[in-house]
Parts: structure tokens; C-alpha cells; sequence
């Protein structure tokens, strides 16, 4: 069990949705933002560098908001859908294009093969996320 | 002039606003991170510690949007405004609880009044840039 | 098999220590950052809030040491014992202490005890990864 | 004068050091932050990409290193040489790479010159710091 889901149970928590869905999506949130770090820096380790310009770029970006969605998320403050849901949006949408760019160079590149894997999942528990709390 | 504004000169931009106001921008996000990153610290020493949880959870909160928010825009991947409008919404919607809840204290606590005054300061940037991007 | 693990293989690697271990580390240091995070929230639920404060301030700066060091080793750049030794000494240190204070407060809090958790198992894997780099 | 600056005389601090000077160190640590995040965007526009690989990579750590002293500093636990001492040893040294980087391409790129002081600035802060901690 990750340390997110057994923390859930310890506090009281302010988002009305399923601990292992809001668990679920904190482990994918992290899950991604790790896996958008590493990407990087198997971008920049191959010959082919001015292909993976894009795909440097989304992970940068990805990777940051992942990272804040999670925090946000595993916080609790007082549930306010004027932050959070346009929050979860973008991270979605980020998800979206920098899984779609790592999609690209998947047949090549097997880490980006492995982030687009972390992109979709993380774009899925978002939008599962953004249905529950509506 | 800061570092922002001296970078932003040096490199293709793909935001069509002027740099002046992009530059701005980003450092009213940064000042404002740095503000309620502090703000939590000052709270935390308060002898009447329970009325401040509140603004505590907004200012992480608020610190870590602003902070990843910063980044993106001083990165300049590609402008998606699927990512980036609900991004400054959700930035901008953080300022605003948090800067409410810092006013509540201000005039007993002069760290809560600065930072009220940097997450005011970051909302309206926030609120320009969305303008300027439209 | 966790992300980090599974990126390890796809690129080259500066490090020159086993990447079982290494992932491990990453993992170690990405699942205490979640922890420390989340019981700062948790603490800031508790009824003897006065008596959380130390712990908060050491939970906060433990998650951002823990997430930059889980950066800095994943990315790879190359290896600077300049840089990656007192990172991970400063780390260690932190989930030291941070552990130490939330095991004060294990017996009465779940949160603190999962938390002092994390944070043994990641001050453990920063000192095996300095023994292995050395 | 900064948020941080306004910002430190408004709770009690842990660190027995000028304030006029952590205000600086925090300052400065910050800006270097940003500019180490701009100047990797810059980078990567860059035609002769292959070249400024290790500059982005030494870019993205000195980015990361920064904001996390900068939060820790600005947090003011109780001070803990064991954690602040080799956490601002890891800063100085790597804004000494990252500075030593950016200045082999400082002739050429306005970014990296730019990159450069703020790297050679942060480095002498932390120094600076690390002495009036002694």
C-alpha cells in the first residue's frame, strides 16, 4: 500500500470522493512527474536531439504541474473547485499533449514509451478525479 | 531589471504578449511563492497558532501554483491554452483565497499584510496575462 | 516495477552503482516527499496543534530536500561529488531529524508513524547510496 | 526592497546572521532559480543544440538545488547545521558548474552570460552565508 493511501486514512479530509480513487490519483500524479523527469534526461542523452526538443519541453512542464497536483491534492485545504478543478484541467491537458509527443518517439525510445505509459494514466486519473468531485 | 526581463530578450517567446508585462508576470509569481512560502514559517510562530491553519493550508497551497505556474511561463514551450488558461485561473483563484484569508489577519500580523499584498499583486498579473493571451 | 526502475534501463547512466539500488533510492526519496507533505496536513488537523510546529517545520523542509534530491539522481547529469555528496548528506539528515521528531509522536498519531517510517527508509537509502558512491 | 527582506522581520528567526544578508541570500538564491529555468528554454532554441546539452542538464539540478535552499532558508526551523551546512555546500558547488558552463557559452549566447552572473552571485551568497553561520 503507498505511503499516499495509508496517510488518507490518518487525517480528516475535505474532498468527498473514495480514499483509493484520491490515493490512486496521488500515486499517479507522482508516478508521472518522476517519470517526466527521467524522460528529460534520456531526451537529452540521444543522438537525435533536435527531434526531442517538444518532447523536453512538455516533460518540464508536465512534470511541474504533476508534481504541484499532487501536493495540493494530498493537502486538503478546505475543498475550493475554483482552484482545484482548473487545476486538475490543465494538469489533464498536460498529460494529454506530452503523452501524445512521447507517443511518438515510442517506437524508438522505450523511456518514452515508459512516459507516455505514466502520461495516460496520470490524464485518466484526473479526469476520473474531476468527475467524482463534480 | 530582473533576471526574468533580461532573459526573456534572449530567446524565441511563443506567448504573442509584450515582454514587459510577461516579465512582470513572472515575477510577481515568484515574489508571490517566496512571500507565502515565508508567511507559512511566521504563522507557524504565532501564539494563536489554531486561527491561522486556514491561511497555512492557503499559502502551501498558493506557493507551490505560483511556483510551478512561474515555470511553465518562463519556459515557453509551445503556448497551449488548454494548458495554460486553466492553469493562471487556477493560480489566479489561489491568490485570491489566499489573499482574502492573509487580509483577515493583516492588521495583527504585518507578515500576513505582505503577503496579502504579493497574492494581490499575483492575482491581477494572473488576470492580465489571461487578458493579453485572449 | 516502479517507473523510476523501469526508466533506469533506458538511458545512460553516470552513476556508477548498481540500478536496483538506485531506483530504489529515487523511490525511497519520492514516496518520504509525499509523506513529509501529507503529514504537514495531518498535523494541521490535530486538536494539540501547539505541539505539531516542530514537526511541520521539519516535515516541510524534508519534502523539498527529498524532491530535489529524487531530481538531482534521476536526472543523471553528470556525476559531481561536489554537488550529489552533501545533497544527499544535508537529505539524510533531514529524514534524521524529521523522523526522530514524528516518532515523538507515533504512538499517538498514524500519520507521524507512517511518516517517521518513510523517513528512515529514505535516510537509510541516502547513506547506502553514499557508501556505494564512494 | 524584496518580499523576503519584508518578510524576515516579521517573525522570529533561528539563523543568528544579519538579516540584510539572509534577505539577500534568499534573493539571490531565487533569481538564480529563475534564470537556470529560463536559460534551459533558451538552450533548447538554440541551433547548435548537441553543444549545450551539459549546460541544460547542470541547469535543470542548479534550478532545483536553489529553490529548495531558498524555501529552507526562508523557513527558518530550528537552525540545524547537519542539514543547512552541506545543503548550502551542494548550492555553492553547483552553481559553480552551472556558472563554469554558462560562461563557456557566455561570448555567444546572451542567455548563458545572463545565466552566468546570476550562478557567480548565488554562489559567493551561499558562501557568504555559510561564513556568518561558522
Amino acid at each position: 500500500m503507498s505511503y499516499a493511501r495509508q496517510l488518507l486514512d490518518t487525517y480528516p479530509r475535505t474532498y468527498r470522493v473514495d480514499e483509493d480513487m484520491l490515493a490512486g490519483v496521488i500515486d499517479a500524479l507522482t508516478d508521472c512527474a518522476q517519470a517526466c523527469t527521467a524522460d528529460v534526461s534520456a531526451d537529452l542523452s540521444e543522438p537525435g536531439l533536435a527531434e526531442m526538443v517538444l518532447c523536453i519541453r512538455l516533460c518540464l512542464d508536465c512534470a511541474d504541474i504533476c508534481a504541484t497536483s499532487a501536493a495540493v491534492i494530498s493537502r486538503q485545504a478546505p475543498y475550493d473547485p475554483g482552484v482545484v478543478r482548473p487545476l486538475l484541467e490543465a494538469c489533464a491537458a498536460s498529460c494529454r499533449s506530452c503523452g501524445d509527443e512521447c507517443e511518438q518517439h515510442a517506437a524508438h525510445h522505450a523511456h518514452c514509451r515508459v512516459c507516455a505509459e505514466a502520461c495516460r494514466r496520470c490524464e485518466r486519473a484526473c479526469w476520473d478525479l474531476l468527475g467524482a468531485l463534480a
